[in-house]
């Protein structure tokens, strides 16, 4: 295995036995340690990521949203400051005891929420996710392995060179954040092939990150962030409340993975319906891509293609269908949806129970706007990112989700007949 | 993608979406209907399995461990229909809301369990796991896609024919246990990376198996079943009880992963636990390979080399090692330990607290045998393996770790700010 990726994954595991066993008191003491140390080293930051943004624009990569992603200016740093605040002050999963029952044979059998130990997390060029994702990563107990994204490397060691002062001025493991400094493809590789030595990978970036990490990892993964998500209108649906939603889910903001992409509306309610809500959405900059009976309830829009149906367009672009039923959109949102979050405006109770029991997602809505699918609007915290697969976790992944299940038995000396 | 293992996949996703749906008593009047058919038609079970056997005879893996596991009589038979029965009488988890809370902005949010969707289950040559594990997905409302060693191919091929049948006659979809008959290598690699087609992907068998599945899978894997456990005898143990639970756990059943592996024994208890301990073993059968402080207090053993701590024997051979405090028996678990089962043996509440809280494993005891591991003894029901990795679900996997959460949110028309 690659030296660096090797030498960080086993100190990490070392530390994780330290980071398991301290209070919730002296992590957030941890957290907030570290908060003050960005603050007033803000200048040591924006020096570094300086050096990040030169070689920048000197590359090819060069872009006003790349530039974007990389920059940490004061405001920034306070709010990576503040997050970490405010990481603190969420309840700590570990210890809870779920459960506990005894056996007939007087057996104490229970279950107790503890860290999962060793996280590595591969990112992009965006410095703030090493602070973000770290502190929750400790906050749960768990020791944490950062491979940021080449291009921020001198913001990254800066950064971490400051938790990792943070942790030792109060006598914890700095190894429990630890940058991989090899930006080259190979550590990436060694790190999502570390089986046995990291317990969890999480991937947090675009498209071909996560597929990259799923198709070349045997270290467990959570995929996360892909959005192809859809709004039903049912047939009775109360107009108003519809095209707010709708509108709410396309434009509020597009860029992110809950934004809604594909409009499905009942055949009844169309007449009513699209004459109303594709005029507001035309006048927001929205492109709509239209079915034919869609076209024909207003026809200035284009065309419709079957790529529409499965385009998470992430942009100011919506695919319209209308639909003969409910069964029609249920199959459609099952076949073309990502799993991530998917809303029926109705007001028929039998519809939204079917609906909801139904459709096969992380999240799903009835009357309500798809943009809420988030650990901070679902009242879970700060969060690492939305789950889309089933596994271990679904959805905002909070706290909560970096924390295992571990078996606890008290006997008395009992043995199996 | 291997076109039996595709077409497979895309009918399986399909009958998951009807599986979902049904009610406890469908699901359970669909497993009743199955053991009885296993028990009317136990003679062509039993056909099929007779032209396995003939064929092992003439292969070179015929051995008597070997036919053992392949063998299918009339008792198996009945068990098998048992087991069905078993796992009817289990609550079902699908359909629990675990939890629901209000937001300020008036939103209902909640967590229901539901199946996880379409699980494929690769082992070796068993065929009863065709119907224990494919009765438990069932259960659980999934679909399920059956991968089973190429030596019992014409006796999984008449189960599933029988599943499939009865499934048939209920008006239920037969696709639901579906069974890969192609044996070739190729076949199950392609299964392995079918990801977006399968939920999740269990390997039941040898280490070669699993650790074959973790290479090459790009679905999400539950790793289980191997088990290097220990036991610590504390320095102010209950002689009489560290004999009984050491006896036991290694040789009830020397060849399952619950079962005792080292032995680890504080310097204090030594002198007057290791005579006593070790001659009642040896009586039993068991190879004792032991460090320089254990030939000390009984010379007559095998030395331990380093390659002990970290071999799981599955055999009647125990590895003992004398240390100088919990420290060191605490650092030596979490070392050479794969996480499954560990247990402490003392009097001192301070010590079981520590072991509790410090040992990195799916199930930790104090004072009882770590052969209690598995869904019967814990009071799970039937299972489908321990896992002994951090991700979904650690220990005994009963119907629960088939399913997961699905967030559900209900509105009034709820848009984000």
């Amino acid at each position: 295995m690659h030296p660096e990726v090797l030498d960080k994954c086993r100190r990490a595991r070392k530390a994780a036995g330290v980071l398991s066993g301290l209070s919730t008191r002296q992590k957030n003491k941890a957290l907030e340690k570290i908060a003050l140390s960005l603050e007033k080293n803000k200048n040591d930051i924006i020096e570094a990521n300086k050096m990040d943004l030169e070689q920048l624009e000197k590359s090819d990569h060069s872009s006003d949203a790349f530039r974007d992603r990389l920059l940490l200016n004061e405001d920034r740093i306070m709010e990576m400051a503040r997050g970490l605040r405010d990481i603190a002050s969420l309840e700590d999963p570990v210890g809870e005891v779920t459960r506990m029952w005894k056996r007939p044979n007087g057996l104490d059998i229970g279950q107790v929420r503890v860290p999962i130990g060793v996280i590595a997390i591969i990112y992009e060029a965006r410095p703030n996710v090493s602070i973000d994702a770290g502190g929750l990563t400790l906050k749960a107990g768990n020791a944490v392995i950062l491979r940021g994204g080449s291009e921020a490397l001198n913001s990254n060691r800066a950064l971490v060179k400051l938790v990792q002062k943070s942790l030792s001025d109060l006598e914890l493991p700095g190894d429990a954040v630890a940058l991989i400094e090899d930006t080259d493809r190979n550590a990436a590789v060694d790190l999502m092939q570390a089986s046995g030595y990291l317990d969890l990978l999480i991937p947090r970036g675009g498209p071909s990150l996560i597929s990259a990490v799923i198709a070349n990892s045997t270290v467990p993964v959570i995929q996360t962030g892909a959005g192809n998500c859809h709004t039903y209108i049912d047939y009775n649906a109360d107009i108003d409340k519809a095209i707010a939603i709708t509108v709410n889910a396309k434009v509020q903001r597009p860029g992110v993975c809950n934004a809604l992409e594909t409009l499905l509306v009942h055949k009844d309610v169309a007449p009513r319906f699209l004459p109303k809500v594709l005029p507001v959405l035309i006048k927001m900059g929205v492109e709509i891509r239209g079915c034919p009976e869609t076209s024909f309830y207003y026809p200035d829009i284009n065309p419709a293609a079957d790529e529409d149906w499965e385009t998470e367009y992430l942009d100011l672009i919506l695919a319209v269908k209308v639909v003969d039923n409910l069964d029609e959109a249920i199959d459609h949102i099952n076949r073309y949806g990502t799993g991530h979050s998917e809303a029926i405006i109705t007001d028929s109770y039998e519809h939204s129970r079917i609906f909801m029991s139904r459709v096969d997602a992380a999240a799903v809505y009835v009357n309500a706007s798809t943009r809420f699918t988030d650990g901070s609007a679902f009242g879970l915290g700060a969060e690492m990112g939305i789950s889309t697969q089933k596994l271990h976790t679904r959805g905002p992944m909070g706290l909560e989700a970096l924390t295992t299940l571990k078996y606890i038995v008290y006997g008395t000396g009992q043995i199996r007949e």
